[in-house]
């Protein structure tokens, strides 16, 4: 299989549990604390990240990965923490979402964001949202409302909400609204249509009557250039109690039609979380970032978690990216399909030695891309700080047509 | 497992191939004509239809049947002609699409809808457009685009537009508009808007604590009562050439918040097709109705294709409304899981007696609801006319728990 690297191994030894918490939570035992932690994998977009840029990208990983690890030592779920972990990447003028978005035609902003929650396997989601900085607390209100029960006159609470309507729903909820201006760059826009303009200038020379539908790659709006149009961000996390949890968001491509919707707001295409049930031995979380349109035809985070299921991780994950992704019968008519996935699974293992109150939870981390380049970050409750990556193909490589999957595997402690 | 009804023995024998359209191919078989025909199975919702309006729901889905057979002689692909049923279904003021649709809590309408075609796996859907006619019009048009290829600047066509920028597209698309006060009925809000009224002053008699949360199954408005609240309509269809498409469209929930988006615009919930390939032995189509939500959580029209690779069809789809839908781990807070689906699955067959230029394509059919009623419609090119059926749950059977199965067999043969 061309073109994969593989660094699962060199990667693998995150950080097994500092001992100094264990420690910690020991001495108490008596008092049966109850326990708090967990495990955190962020991405900030798959597409390409250059190299001028890669401390930004690698600084707002880190401060994601920090502000869900402070969530979970404060004793918050899994579903929380996520969600903070979200909002700082949102909150980044660097990312394709929330604060930083892309712009469309119009020269407005319309962002998707979802989330799920392995546990009660709910979900919330907002579709071209406009004048709200945190899409994915919208996401997180209306998956919690969901979680409330019915409504008035036995009417279900909705789970995805879209445009002016997501808006008013989200300011009725107590989330304040932010002005647009404050939202984008205009410096973006104008590159961004000085390229599509270019682009068709181009188009209408090589072909009059196919000046639509010319695909100009030097220009190409996804995957790459030096325009810096990076994609959905997102992260997966496992608390103590060993629940899962996903979240994703974005702005969407660049220059895309006002109301276009990707797959940050699509059920199974942008995040999935399930907690380990009968059915299946493993929790997992998935998030994913890319082409909408490949992502929501691939289905990609849920065909994604389906595959965690089998036992070797790795294996799975490369199989199912090459066989669900690649070569998807659904993107035959594609000649480069670009996306990437960040991914967790977890289960409960024994502790060596064995203790009678202490058990672990194992937790399998993975990225995997097509496109040039994805930047992740991830960190366990008991790191001091988290580490940052910024994944490349390998030289040579053609994007869209191969891929780049890493990883490696954290085990928790938890103190009963 | 209580409360299932299975006919799908009576029905069987749908109408094997009269032979007069089998003669008047084989008379000019020399000159090789392109074999037209094929077989269409629509439903004008599962919810509750009264018995009052029951000529009503079964002319308009005899309306739909025939329009998409018209298409089918005319030698149209299944993907048109599924369009052609839509916008039947759509044009009829009794179903709760396009122009007889539900109103939302501000006493707009918004309609959802969406298009799968089983031969390009393309997709298309449209979220909260308002002043459209026929959405699923949208819907075919965002596939059809989809399929020419990439935009300038290699941008991709999007496969999924909501609100205003889904109105303009089309607009701009020369699909045109419709004033909203030509699509609704100002007696059905009213109705509606006193159900809900009444409905909050029973909860904050019964609670004031609990006013916005309390299930008032009395006016429910989803499944019954004598409101007429019906659901999403939908079709699907199978071409001569053994192409199969699949459709959906959908007012949505009564009373529903402006900018809810529901099963009928998500991708894999609302509906699914898929021709046969190596891996599936049969091509599959699937529509679904009833509660947005449930057949959005559960992904009810991926996960019945999948199913129905099963070699029993009949039983395949009774375990699947009964593991995947009513007993899902997904839906485990609900203590109703409201919806419908209807399937068709086919494969080539050897016709009996053999024949050099005669092949036959076998095409199973069947519905399954746990509503009180769905209503539904078939018919093959070789019909005089569709049968229609209005199919109930069991007496004493309680929906949302239980659920009725039906169908039927039909046999096409294409000369070659």
């Amino acid at each position: 299989m061309e073109g994969i690297t593989n660094s699962a191994e060199e990667q693998q030894p995150s950080t097994p549990l500092s001992n100094s918490w264990s420690n910690k939570q020991e001495s108490s035992k008596n008092e049966k604390p109850k326990p708090v932690g967990g495990f955190v994998l962020v991405h900030a977009g798959a597409g390409y990240h250059s190299e001028s840029k890669a401390k930004e990208y690698k600084h707002v990983c880190k401060r994601a990965c920090q502000r869900a690890v402070d969530r979970l030592k404060a004793g918050a779920l899994a579903v929380e923490a996520v969600t903070a972990a979200l909002v700082e990447l949102e909150d980044s003028p660097f990312t394709n979402a929330g604060m930083g978005s892309n712009l469309n035609l119009s020269g407005g902003i319309e962002c998707d964001a979802s989330i799920m929650d392995g546990k009660s396997l709910h979900y919330g989601a907002v579709g071209a949202i406009s004048g709200i900085k945190n899409p994915v607390l919208v996401a997180n209100r209306l998956l919690s409302e969901a979680q409330r029960g019915k409504l008035s006159a036995g009417r279900i609470p909705p789970c995805f909400l879209v445009g002016r309507g997501a808006h008013d729903w989200a300011v009725s909820h107590g989330i304040p609204p932010c002005p647009s201006e404050k939202m984008f760059s205009l410096s973006a826009y104008k590159r961004n249509k000085r390229k599509m303009e270019l682009a068709e200038k181009l188009d209408t020379g090589h072909n009059q009557t196919k000046k639509r539908r010319q695909s100009c790659e030097n220009v190409s709006f996804i995957n790459g250039g030096n325009h810096g149009c990076l994609d959905t961000v997102g992260a997966v996390v496992v608390d103590l109690e060993g629940n899962v949890a996903a979240a994703v968001s974005s702005g969407g491509l660049a220059m895309k039609h006002p109301g276009r919707v990707g797959q940050a707001a699509h059920y199974g295409c942008g995040c999935w979380a399930e907690n380990t049930c009968n059915m299946n031995p493993y929790s997992t979380a998935v998030s994913t970032s890319g082409c909408g349109e490949h992502l929501i035809r691939t289905m990609l985070a849920r065909e994604c978690s389906t595959a965690m299921q089998s036992e070797d991780a790795h294996q799975a994950l490369l199989e199912a990216m090459q066989n669900k992704f690649i070569s998807s019968p659904f993107l035959a008519s594609e000649d480069r399909v670009l996306g990437g996935v960040i991914v967790l699974r977890c289960c409960r293992c024994v502790e060596a030695p064995p203790s009678q109150n202490i058990q672990g939870i194992l937790v399998e981390f993975l990225w995997s891309h097509t496109t040039e380049s994805m930047c992740v970050g991830y960190m366990s409750a008991q790191d001091s700080k988290a580490k940052t990556h910024i994944s490349r193909l390998p030289p040579g490589t053609v994007p869209g047509q191969c891929l780049a999957i890493e990883g490696g595997v954290c085990r928790l402690s938890v103190v009963e």
